[in-house]
């Protein structure tokens, strides 16, 4: 018997592939369009050019049905899109804009005729948000104010949104799966995981299915799957662009503040990209619907030529694996080599920034996350973190008793220990540890060593297979620590993994002092997660980390780290 | 027997009266000293500026005597103080300013020579912030660094710490009584309070004891004083000033957030400390120990020419006093009069706001707000507000049923209902109701309406008589909702109650749909709370509510209304 997710899933899966197969029957398909490379190349910002200097060849039409009919190929190739009943939109909207520019010659907006994919959180209307969960399915954004923000700005700028992307069920997670629209593959590799949550964005850039994309970040959402899916993105902290019209699974949680940003090919995309929007906050009289934005449109900022750089290869929680800490080393080098200033900077304490992320986000017991999924099968990814909370208190002690003394993964144990439902005043109590965590943090960084910038791993590895974060969810903290401590985060891709080069030896984990529970599963025996041979090619990022609000900054320095290391997407 | 409470407290009071006689007897009584009224007179710019011009007959050791004097004085008057063995530091400050400046000709900084005062919370080196507890008593801050970061910036600007000023017990009422200091008088009538819970601050500038002082703000702390004692205050949401080494009595609580701000006596001097305090968090070395600030200096802003205001006189939650109302109407008819636009807007929904902000306050049973005070006696006021989380769920039900179906009084029993201990996921629920009511009152009045500003009461009456919020707190309302709602505030004085104009008629109450169980004890039967006779004369301030982060344009605005109003202090 097909039960009622699957009946939804199925229903929502077909109807998907009855787009994509209507598309590429009027479109035609991707591989047979050489022409379009020339869209497909270009970046978000010379599209906009090109279209309203009427460059020969160019109409948002002809732009909009490349990037159609390339978002269906990286569709067909990695099942990154969720909602696309907007290509119909999306094309006859750029009819609607040909017609009026050839009319008028009125092309007006910075995204003007521009498209762009959403990831499955942005309300948009007519469509699902579905999180990937069927109680959300069939149950569109029905009032034009119910947009996001985000997409209101970005139509309002002469921008037009084509799709929605991947996400994992209740977003939960750094892979990309959920049983409605199922996994998102790595573009890089069909059997691993684009990296979650704004996984199918990732996906849907790096194969240039997309000009540019707009995800979301709680604990690394947006900044995973850059990595895993060797783009760029950028991670800012909550005050300077609009969250409303996202629809979240946890609503009421504050103690981590979710923030939207965007991704691209480049870091010029995501330039470019933050300028428009930050200027448009500002100026064009789409309402905020009373959300506090603080009063900062984007402002040209000098980078100082020699910089003072931060940065650390190990966390200490989790060993990180040759490759990426390679990336780290050869952007040290590069930035050396360029005159930069570049001292070796131990993060203080990480284990504690992962216990106070741990304790809030699971202090209710997820009992709103997980109404989310009604009826829904859990996916693997979701079930150790979710595991805390649900198993009795008594018999939470006894796993982490095991895992402290017999199992001797103190790390471990302390931040299970804290992964459970709690009473109001240890939520305070983990509120004011927060705080105490961050301040520190800042000031050590910012005020005592002044760097202009960190320099970090994302996360210990490259792309995993899918379904092996099942077990790992504490990886995250490379990029959770900056949800405590509250930065604006930029990745980049930087190299590659080389499988001669980024090779474990058998002796790795000798001296670490991280979580061996999880060490072990990365580093040892057959099958474990970390394995160059298996890895070669996949791209790995870096974290570029600076002040909350200084966005502009921020990008300034990594189109310097971007220039430096030349990668090659 | 001496308890321990009572035996802390006498020796506190002791050390203060000793202190307050030394300085009686070495530098003489206020209304010795009649030079000292040019001192007292001035502006704190205008002394400043004095200073460093090397007025006749002005000397830093001159004035800031001028002020000790004066507010010893206070302290007799009102009891005002707590900590005062800053007045001996103080002094020897001063005279090292005055000789550094001899020599060198030395006077740099916005606040060079100027004394001024702090409430209680804010730490300084040397002197307890007991928040007018026990526990905290004899437990001065020790480190020059864990001062308050507005204290610090203070002194790096050349100002002088030169008193802390009393509050309530936890801070928690809008009173002034605790058991170590006992209770401030209100400047204008010794059986009222000055208001709380900045209220010592509120009351010295009054009696011109300082020159300036900093306040806080979590409920209208910082302006049910200023209101109570006829002075102006600055109420900034969170996001430019410096709220750490602040001592509060609900660390880790968030949901609503407590900001600092200044206090005057004009509106002129909150411009000044609020254009020097905003330039210097961005200017000095003084590190901010991590804590995030926006980066938003001071920005000199236009005033539009023609204001387009919305006020109201009534929140339907509490009738608000004819006093009060009139303080509204006059201004409303003098700023029509001088041609700006005001309308009518009626706030939506306060009593959802109030059951937010107890909903939110209570929300893990005020275990950590009670562990300040130890074994110390409860202060009257804090009784009515912890009572619902105090007593079991089923009497909880019950007196909200009589409170419901016998007093028939629905409002106040739906706010009685909200105000006990919660599960996390009941807080996630207030915390989402909270932004909901925030954004909709927000997108309202400054994107529907298009305000500039909206004027309003700060409270439904003029400063209470001791004892007699034990049973009112909810009056707090009116300033309650700027605290939910997030909004830059500044109050100042407009009149002063009238016995024959105030007075309410017998049917004061007819048709009112607020709660009659507190209207009744405001407006109705003998020793009723509300009584021009006996207010004849008291302050009435109003709010003038604008924009997050426009401490400029609130400023600006209020300047504008203090001169059509034309109030004599």
């Amino acid at each position: 018997m097909v039960s009622h997710t699957e009946s939804i899933a199925l229903r929502k899966r077909a109807e998907r592939e009855t787009l994509v197969k209507e598309m590429e029957e009027e479109l035609g398909l991707s591989s047979e369009h050489s022409e379009d490379e020339q869209y497909l190349s270009s970046s978000p910002e010379q599209i906009v050019q090109n279209l309203k200097a009427r460059r020969e060849g160019w109409t948002v039409e002809r732009v909009t049905s490349a990037f159609i009919r390339s978002a269906c190929a990286a569709q067909r190739r990695t099942n990154c899109l969720t909602e696309i009943v907007l290509f119909r939109e999306a094309l006859a909207e750029a009819r609607r804009l040909d017609k009026e520019f050839a009319a008028s010659g009125k092309a007006e907006g910075e995204f003007w005729g521009l498209p762009s994919s959403f990831k499955d959180t942005y309300n948009i209307i007519g469509v699902d948000s579905s999180l990937g969960c069927s109680p959300h399915c069939y149950n569109p954004t029905e009032k034009p104010e119910d947009e996001a923000t985000m997409v209101k700005l970005y139509r309002k700028a002469g921008g037009i949104p084509f799709c929605k992307t991947n996400i994992p069920q209740t977003l939960l997670a750094f892979e990309c799966r959920n049983p409605i629209f199922e996994a998102t593959s790595n573009p890089y590799a069909s059997d691993r995981t684009c990296g979650g949550s704004s996984g199918g964005e990732a996906a849907l850039i790096a194969l240039k299915g997309t000009p540019l994309g707009w995800g979301s970040d709680i604990g690394g959402s947006l900044r995973i799957p850059a990595s895993y899916s060797g783009i760029c993105g950028l991670k800012p902290v909550r005050g300077r662009w609009p969250v409303l019209g996202q629809r979240s699974s946890t609503r009421g949680f504050e103690g981590i503040k979710g923030v939207v940003g965007p991704m691209g090919r480049t870091v010029a995309d995501l330039t470019f990209a933050s300028k428009a929007m930050l200027n448009l906050v500002h100026t064009t009289d789409v309402g905020l619907r009373g959300e506090m934005l603080s009063p900062l449109p984007w402002q040209e900022v000098e980078i100082p030529r020699k910089l003072k750089v931060g940065y650390w290869t190990q966390d200490h929680l989790i060993k990180t694996s040759p490759a990426c800490v390679r990336a780290v080393e050869e952007c040290v080098a590069k930035l050396k080599a360029a005159g930069h200033e570049v001292v070796y900077f131990d993060p203080p304490d990480v284990a504690e920034c992962m216990k106070v992320f741990a304790g809030l986000t699971s202090a209710e017991g997820y009992k709103t996350l997980l109404s989310n999924i009604g009826n829904d099968p859990m996916e693997s990814s979701m079930r150790l973190v979710t595991l805390g909370s649900k198993i009795p208190h008594w018999l939470h002690w006894v796993v982490r008793w095991v895992v402290d003394n017999v199992l001797k993964d103190h790390l471990f144990a302390s931040i299970f220990a804290t992964s459970r439902g709690k009473s109001v005043k240890e939520v305070w109590n983990l509120t004011e540890r927060r705080d105490d965590y961050a301040n520190k943090f800042r000031e050590a960084v910012w005020e005592q060593h002044k760097f202009d910038m960190l320099l970090c791993p994302v996360q210990a590895v490259p792309a995993l297979q899918h379904g092996a974060t099942k077990l790992l969810s504490p990886l995250s903290v490379g990029t959770i620590l900056f949800n405590v401590v509250d930065s604006t985060v930029g990745v980049l891709p930087v190299t590659r993994v080389d499988r001669a080069l980024d090779k474990h030896p058998t002796d790795y984990l000798e001296g670490s002092q991280g979580s061996w529970l999880l060490e072990k599963r990365i580093y040892m025996g057959e099958g474990c997660a970390y394995d160059t041979e298996k890895m070669h090619g996949l791209p790995v990022g870096v974290q570029v980390v600076g002040k909350a609000w200084e966005e502009e900054k921020v990008l300034g320095m990594m189109a310097v780290l971007e220039k430096l290391v030349g990668y090659q997407g």
